[in-house]
């Protein structure tokens, strides 16, 4: 599994040309296999430690197979005890519950997300999300292509 | 409920000014409450017959409460019997199979859509999404915000 220490909110952009990305665009289906994993879809790991994050695994479905969507698709899980970094960036997210259970902290609110909760986290709003439960939290994140850097928010 | 011609493919876009989204755009959780129906989001029926599409009813999660996304996220549904136009335009399609299942085509190729499956439809594909089956097939269509008309295909 690829490791890697981008954080949850990653804004890295594709170093694909345009012209490279028409040419490898095309509809396609990514069919889902069971156990949250998607055919041809991989599994990425970030450092099962860092300092403001720990524990999530992602996979991107729509994003870096030259699909010219102004928004990408990624499936997070957050193991029990996991969490991401404290936050806030431009972009917007969209959170939609899919396994288990998690708490999404926006300022100061709390919300538990579960199957099939829509969260909508407007720009610049510190947000974290966080599995305090027993059982793995996985959840679809839509966020735009063209995103800014998230900046940390001290505790 | 409310009546509409608008297509699967809806492009119209929101008439409210870019001030007055700023004003209503708050980070807000849409809450599941079973049934494929959630808390505060109206669902809108189409005329039960048109010439090109039949028996489809949508609800827009994330795209018409203030949100400033690139993108909009709406769960749609297909009764036993029902299809959408067939129909290509610029903007790209992610449909995510949440209830039942469904047919997708896109140009000569049929897809099956089952639970989270993920199709994703390229600019300018013919394509139609249609229920052969004897349950309801419901979906989340992720588009861009701005989005180009829709141009119907003989059959």
């Amino acid at each position: 599994m690829k490791k890697s220490n981008i954080s949850y909110c990653d804004w890295q952009e594709s170093k694909k040309s345009e012209k490279e990305i028409k040419k490898i665009n095309k509809s396609k289906l990514y069919r889902y296999e069971g156990n949250f994993r998607w055919r041809n879809i991989k599994k990425e790991q970030y450092k099962p430690y860092g300092k403001t994050w720990k524990d999530i695994i992602r996979q991107t479905l729509i994003g870096n197979h030259g699909e010219t969507t102004k928004f990408h698709v990624r499936y997070f899980e957050i193991a029990p005890g996991g969490f991401s970094s404290f936050e806030k960036h431009r972009h917007e997210h969209v959170v939609i519950g899919i396994r288990g259970k998690g708490i999404c902290v926006v300022e100061k609110r709390e919300f538990e997300i579960g199957f099939l909760d829509v969260l909508y986290i407007k720009p610049n709003e510190p947000h974290q999300l966080k599995n305090p439960f027993n059982k793995t939290f996985g959840f679809f994140c839509i966020v735009n292509a063209k995103r800014d850097r998230p900046k940390e928010i001290s505790p």
